[in-house]
């Protein structure tokens, strides 16, 4: 096991969750989202996205938080970077701006660690591929996932219209119908990490 | 894209490959095979396993290298560790025993990559998770795939009764029906890398 890259989790009751104001909604629609990636494509080319991936533990068990909105959408906690942004600034802007509090003045140190994954985005379409498909030269996203270290308390301040939730990592195996082809393989990409369960 | 280890692959043409003598098969039916499993666990406790992923590419598009028994069984190169048996070493002997020429006086220099991931087994049974199960004290096989960087040029010599076959990523992915969870998640597994085709 030395060639194992530890990552340390601990309890989900170490953690706090309170609320604050809601992210205005960009699009409503899947095709205005797309819609505005096409405009943005124009603009700035490659759309880049980052994301978090931060575990905690319950009854001795690796858990995900992924963030829900509405009763269906679930994602990773993250978000687009600006162009020119780098990847890991762009990632602790975006995990602040989901998940603490923005009035504080005290701003949570985010430890970003390795990159998980990858995806790419071939066109403007909802389905992205762990590798760019032949015969594309122009892809239009690439999304980096990046595992997060948390310190072992923090208070977490979700936008009220996001749910956050807590899923161990058995009900995200092998389970693309409800979570997608991204969040349901995270299980896999962290099997080389040893998680440290405090 | 500065985070990311580059894996250097070659075109598929620039190996070679011949035959040697068949392997014996340890066992016929799966049954056989799960309970040599439970006998030698009863001797030697958690069995671990180890496999390379070996890439090249054709037509631009990484390809990954597997072995296949009659027109069904379809397996990465690798095989179980000796008791005691370093994994490095154990799987450069596999490698050689599973894809080299076992009479040349020149044995391949294999060069062992990252780990991409790790699978454990909770019980006699096929099924394999990329997490230990909740309540599972006793694993009963961990298996460990790693990144096999391959040279420029390579001469394999496969047991006559194997198949070698080169599969591009995009046949893999969410193909669980045809290559299992743990062949067909490498490309997500690997989507962290950056496969330079040379």
């Amino acid at each position: 096991m030395s060639s194992h890259l530890v990552v340390k989790v601990h309890p989900l009751s170490c953690y706090s969750f309170g609320k604050k104001e809601a992210k205005v909604d960009k699009d409503i629609f899947l095709s205005d989202r797309l819609d505005r990636m096409r405009a943005n494509f124009m603009r700035d080319g490659l759309r880049t996205y980052v994301e978090g991936i931060l575990l905690v533990y319950e009854y001795g068990h690796p858990h995900l938080l992924l963030l829900q909105k509405g009763n269906k959408i679930i994602r990773l906690p993250g978000g687009r970077l600006r162009p020119g942004e780098n990847e890991i600034e762009g990632l602790k802007r975006k995990l602040t701006s989901k998940l603490s509090s923005s009035s504080s003045s005290v701003q949570p140190i985010w430890q970003i660690g390795e990159c998980a994954g990858v995806w790419w985005r071939p066109n403007f379409e909802t389905l992205m591929y762990p590798y760019c498909p032949p015969h594309i030269n122009k892809p239009k996203e690439c999304k980096k996932i990046f595992i997060v270290h948390l310190s072992e308390n923090q208070c977490f301040e979700i936008p009220k219209n996001l749910k956050i939730l807590a899923v161990p990592l058995f009900e995200l195996f092998d389970n693309v119908e409800k979570y997608g082809p991204e969040i349901s393989s995270i299980p896999q990409q962290l099997s080389r990490f040893s998680l440290d369960l405090e």
